[in-house]
């Protein structure tokens, strides 16, 4: 269950939305329009020996902005495909007439369109050398400054960092490590936290299991249960065909390790499906009858479309799931562990050896487990000031978020009916009481 | 004289003492035992496919150190022998038993011992890639860090950057960049704003010339009218001969490019003198008879050791300014200017081109004028806070300093009698009032 672990973080971090649900989603609500531009960039901010530049693509909308005073959101891209994000952030579409704003949204390199060496970024550990959180952040201030000298009107505009997720913590750290170049920052389910031994390693699943148990009664039971009942029938031929069968699956499962490729594949689903909580077609986590399978059917089958579910599916690495891989293999290590007790998952300890031994197998790197500490300061964040943390209490990344107020101008906001930054989606007649009362929060906060 | 306009910053800034000073400065005053010490670092702190490691030294005094509670005061090594900074530095030795402190002195990777591949460190632009700013205050962050969790009652003893000239400059950006690593800085004679366009390019020129007008009358003249007598000399062969003579050269001077080279040379001694222009020894910048022949013999030849005065002296290149020179080619690139009107010397503008084309030229890299200021912020600075910046206002690095409080908590500690980071030095019973009343501020607000 190793890859479990390896790759659980990486698909639930760059979960703004796993993969499979990006196939899909729900049609993002209607965005304004926007201008797509790019912004010459050197590949290494850091030394001067690569001197070569790539294009870095940002998406502009100031439909919206009062020149001179309306302040600039911008969206710190994280894993993905920024249009992706830009669809999906509704929140900062929903502000931008209220705050007079001009909305950025700033691809992350290596995702999207913003590849430093074209098709050859992901080639081997010389290409992927420069994907790092400090070059994404040193992208955003070079970006930041080029667009406040050369916009007219927009030299004095105050500029806020927005993200979510992994992006969260770019925001949050853009703030940290760029002071002069952002005036704060809003951080959604920004795990910053879930590094190193800040925070138990199992809180994680811990809420996973929360949210499940309160879903309906004998739901994570059925999971916990489910587990030894998969290794039973993978026992034998038979048992491993009725699995096949019965989980619809495109590739029948042949041997003991194919029925490990099937947990794992089922326990990402348990995790993203908490992690995607939201309000609306809450009915997704309705008990229903025959549980788990059906749930599954449903989630990785909700158009009808699909004939057959690929359980390699989570694994497929799209060019952005190779990035990410790579950070999670770097710099963005997040222990994570079970117990089979205070949670529905087979017991697994965190094993960073094991980890490294992977990272090195697959990219010829060796993760880092406390630079990210030294880099950005772990718990010690008292001198910094005017970010907000905001969390839900059942996204599992909460384990690692900030969810009590530091300061006076580091301020957690907790919505208990959140998911994962449901904060920054658009605002819908079924968000919860509390989730308003937390975008207030967050646009009066913006407004100081 | 592009040369010298490349050179000086470099020696300059160097110049916590500039090279031919080293060889005859007075003793040290002696400084308390200390033990030498290494630490394994990370070659690239910013990238993951170079793993290696190197040993970075670093020296530790902790007889005056209470634990627990004791501060550190932690030298920001510069570009040198950490041990020459460590017997210069008197101030730190000087308060280590009033503020029960224990002393660091951490070596600036690229210099001293502290050489990431051995002899190979300055062998092209592979190997010097890792020489920058921010390579080095990760290493400081990761040695503190170190020292914090493995010397025992030093886990909660607050740490305090200190440093001259770029030494200043770097323990200014740290308290910045990792303000969970220090407290606060003491920046002494750090130039910070001496980027781009920060500040007028003529100023450090200006004080240059400035000091010799003070120090005696018709001096700033006799240098001013001796370019063009240079010049007229340097037209003929007997003209050569007599300045060769006169200047008591080891090589005697052939062709308008060895004038050149000796004008470049006469006005480094010029800056280097302002530069150490201490209230000790101060007959140093006395009006001499038949300036200013004698005044270079005396400076170059102080000990009375010299047979001859070497005007490539300057441009010697130990490893230490092999270094140095690099870093003023690529992140610290500090215009500098000069009219004739407002000061002693031939009109030379700032020209970036030229320096980009004589670094490409030198070391394969090309020098990145607007960096240091998206990185370090430039003038917007304020939402930091416990630095204090130390200027003498006859060091002319004061013209690139922070003269004026900021803020409460970033505080500018101007020295009227001073010269470059005169304050860092021992207490000298010579020395003017308003050091010794800088040292008490600072020292009142490193106990805060």
């Amino acid at each position: 269950m190793l890859r479990l672990l390896l790759l659980l973080p990486l698909l639930g971090a760059a979960g703004a939305l796993p993969a499979p649900l990006r196939r899909h989603r729900r049609a993002a609500l209607p965005v304004g329009p926007y201008l797509t531009r790019y912004l010459s960039q050197q590949i290494d901010h850091f030394g001067f020996d690569e001197n070569r530049t790539f294009q870095q693509r940002y998406l502009l909308a100031d439909q919206h902005w009062k020149k001179d005073n309306g302040p600039i959101l911008f969206y710190t891209g994280n894993e993905g495909d920024i249009e992706w994000f830009c669809n999906n952030t509704g929140f900062m579409w929903d502000v931008a007439e209220e705050l007079n704003a001009m909305l950025v949204f700033a691809e992350h390199r290596y995702y999207g369109e913003s590849l430093p060496f074209g098709n050859e970024s992901f080639s081997d550990s010389k290409h992927l050398n420069y994907l790092t959180s400090e070059q994404a952040l040193a992208d955003f201030a070079v970006l930041v400054e080029y667009l406040k000298t050369t916009i007219a009107g927009a030299q004095h505009s105050p500029v806020i960092a927005i993200g979510g997720s992994y992006g969260g913590m770019l925001a949050a750290w853009f703030r940290m490590k760029y002071p002069h170049v952002v005036v704060g920052a809003l951080a959604a389910s920004a795990p910053i936290w879930q590094f190193a031994d800040l925070v138990p390693c199992g809180t994680f699943f811990n809420i996973v299991t929360n949210d499940f148990k309160k879903s309906g009664k004998g739901c994570s039971e059925s999971i916990w249960n489910s587990w030894n009942a998969i290794n039973h029938l993978s026992s034998t031929d038979a048992g491993l065909q009725w699995l096949s069968n019965t989980f619809h699956l495109c590739s029948p499962l042949k041997t003991l390790q194919d029925a490990a490729v099937l947990k794992n594949w089922l326990s990402e689903t348990w995790v993203n499906l908490a992690m995607v909580n939201y309000p609306y077609k809450a009915d997704f986590l309705q008990p229903l009858p025959a549980w788990p399978i059906q749930a599954v059917n449903l989630y990785y089958n909700y158009t009808g479309e699909a004939l057959c579910l690929d359980v390699s599916q989570t694994a497929t690495k799209s060019l952005g799931e190779m990035g990410w891989y790579y950070q999670a293999c770097t710099e963005i290590v997040m222990p994570l562990c079970t117990d089979g007790v205070h949670d529905m998952f087979e017991p697994q300890k965190w094993d960073f050896d094991a980890l490294s031994e992977e990272c090195y197998r697959m990219w010829g790197v060796r993760p880092r487990l406390s630079w990210i500490l030294s880099m950005y300061g772990g718990k010690n964040i008292s001198s910094h000031s005017n970010i907000i943390f905001s969390n839900g209490v059942l996204d599992p990344w909460s384990a690692g978020g900030v969810t009590q107020n530091i300061s006076n101008s580091l301020v957690a906001v907790v919505i208990p009916d959140g998911a994962h930054h449901l904060d920054l989606r658009s605002r819908n007649p079924l968000d919860p009481k509390s989730v308003q009362q937390a975008r207030a929060m967050e646009i009066c906060l913006m407004k100081e």
